[in-house]
């Protein structure tokens, strides 16, 4: 039952609980198998072992290989290392692609390179949010050492056109990285299939705790890591291995290989369901996002004549949130719908609605219910 | 009872078990409050919370205020973000000091800085394994940005004259680093004392998990961040924060805050009941570093006319570890050992014990047999 202090949870793109299974498989890490993997004597032993069968269960779920699959301490670690060590590993090109709707993991690190004298090409996107190819493909250079494009979006959860880009940045010798921390667990992720040398998986997206990513790396990829430091992960990301966290994001996406498909449709279900009766309670409600080519767990809609903010204060029996940020001075507009060419005062009217494992029909009533209401009462009459 | 799956753990220099108390704290942050630190509905401010009450806990431990205390994923992490950020920040400087005893996670970074053009010192340790001060301090420049120099060693378990240094490195505007991966919990550590501005902390030698640490930055001190994102920790160690680990970092802290005198006293009480019982078994034994100016839990020795890996081999009911590296073609010894002017052939004799939490007088006495005829198996009649 939803109170005040455990409201109705739809904000899962933001953060998942730890499933209970995760958790069984990692206590025992937590508890009696406390060993380091670099230790030779039994402690270590099973500890490494167990690195190792998590690596394998990774690897299952994205189509790869074990050994093409490096554990780091969060995505945001796992984007730094494939871009900055894609670069640092490619200096003789000198040009990167990625994408204005990117997550600030991706973002920032490019604004890095670009410090660094690197030309980096920010391909925009359409008024659904996806990248188009063919302006993408034509600013790909002869020198480009990296695409980066993000399989779904946090925001809008739209799902963009990472095979197809990949296949043109191949022509051009460009390695393809895709941040897949919000896709992995909830579509099919396969790295042959998207054709990417580098994705990017988060575990706390995915029913796995907060503090662990991981990063394939497509073999013949000789990306130089970026943490520096001992020989862990093949030198490729050095650091005492997070044994429980490791085992858990094994765990978790094995669980997901198994639920993945049931999971999915199930989501889609309830996730329409809103939609509909979102849409029924508030004449002019809009989508932000591809109707279609979307995550099945993710609604983000905009609320005529008011902003996001005030509906979500007006509704505290809903988590969830808004892409835009709060500072001193006022709320500035997501930079994902602005790019999506929304007007400023339009896209504060956004709200993000992620729906996960235990969502229930009743859950998704009872937040579209509190949410009209909280639109109607704080709606500008100036508006439709 | 120690068992071939469980031999008797000597170990904890490598990795500690998780505390009882620290994981108790940290439960409920794996299972019902598993929201994201950044959201602004109640699962996000009580996980907030949160990680402000376990700063604060950190903060407790070092004499530091909680502001200065950042989260990392790992103590090699803290460490290339002090180094690399320091140099980040000061590029007018051109010169970092170090010693020939740091951890990988130390020398790595500097290496780096070596290939980017800065000039880096490598300070040379004393036969005991001590910096000496006054050399150190003629390697100081006036464009010295950073001094780098560990607390303890953790092979050796000696502790550097961190202060001495420190003050020294104040007249030339320097700032200071060291890595307290190992003092932290078995010593008092207090950043005004050392005179430290960057100090690393790591959860797991310290009884909270792997894949978490944190790094002290004095008040002051624009440190650049290394890994780059979005604004956590307040933008010098972007990606959600692992409020799961964050809290039992805090917890352990706490614990030892509470408990730190009165087990060094008795695990310094046990370290020297090994030794005395192994020098009356293994004649020709040696201490591999200072008598006293070390952690009251290390204990690093060398066996005359014997590898210390045949000795640990032949004694499985222990679990330790040498200092040296196996890798294919043999055994190179151990870095630290060869830098403290010990010929390699003695520096493989040497093996690390590190007592802990749990370690009892009997676990003591049976290692102590147990190396010693392990030892007697196996050294050459050559040596006396």
């Amino acid at each position: 039952m939803p109170s005040p202090e455990r409201p109705i949870y739809l904000d899962f793109n933001a953060t998942t609980p730890v499933a209970a299974e995760v958790l069984e498989a990692m206590l025992p890490f937590l508890r009696e198998e406390f060993g380091n993997p670099s230790s030779g004597h039994p402690y270590g032993r099973r500890a490494r072992e167990a690195v190792e069968r998590a690596r394998a269960q990774v690897a299952a779920l994205l189509g790869a290989r074990a050994e093409e699959i490096f554990f780091t301490g969060s995505g945001t670690e796992a984007n730094n290392l494939a871009i900055r060590g894609a670069a640092e590993a490619r200096p003789e090109r000198r040009h990167v692609l990625t994408s204005t709707v990117e997550h600030p993991a991706t973002v920032q690190p490019c604004r890095y390179l670009e410090r660094q004298g690197w030309a980096v090409s920010w391909t925009g996107v359409d008024s659904e949010g996806r990248v188009r190819v063919e302006e993408a493909t034509a600013a790909l250079r002869e020198d480009t050492a990296l695409v980066s494009l993000m399989h779904a979006n946090n925001e809008t959860g739209v799902l963009q056109p990472v095979a197809e880009l990949a296949a043109q940045a191949r022509r051009y010798g460009a390695w393809v990285h895709t941040d897949a921390a919000q896709s992995v667990g909830k579509v099919p992720v396969d790295v042959d299939r998207l054709g990417v040398d580098l994705l990017t998986v988060v575990g706390h997206k995915l029913y796995a705790p907060k503090g662990v990513g991981a990063l394939y790396v497509r073999t013949g990829t000789p990306l130089r890591p970026f943490t520096l430091g001992g020989g862990q992960e093949h030198g490729l990301r050095p650091g005492t291995e997070n044994v429980p966290y490791v085992v858990g994001l094994g765990a978790a996406c094995e669980l997901e290989r198994g639920r993945l498909e049931r999971e999915s449709a199930a989501l889609l279900e309830l996730r329409e369901r809103l939609w509909w009766r979102l849409q029924a309670e508030v004449p002019g409600m809009r989508l932000n996002g591809h109707l279609t080519e979307r995550l099945p767990n993710t609604l983000n809609v905009r609320f005529p004549g008011a902003r996001g903010s005030a509906v979500l204060a007006g509704a505290p029996e809903v988590a969830a949130s808004t892409g835009s940020a709060c500072h001193e001075g006022g709320e500035s507009a997501s930079a994902v719908l602005l790019a999506m060419g929304l007007p400023a005062e339009e896209a504060l009217g956004a709200v993000r609605l992620t729906l996960g494992h235990g969502t229930t029909a009743e859950d998704v009533d009872a937040a579209a219910t509190a949410l009209a209401q909280a639109w109607r009462a704080v709606a500008s009459p100036r508006e439709p």
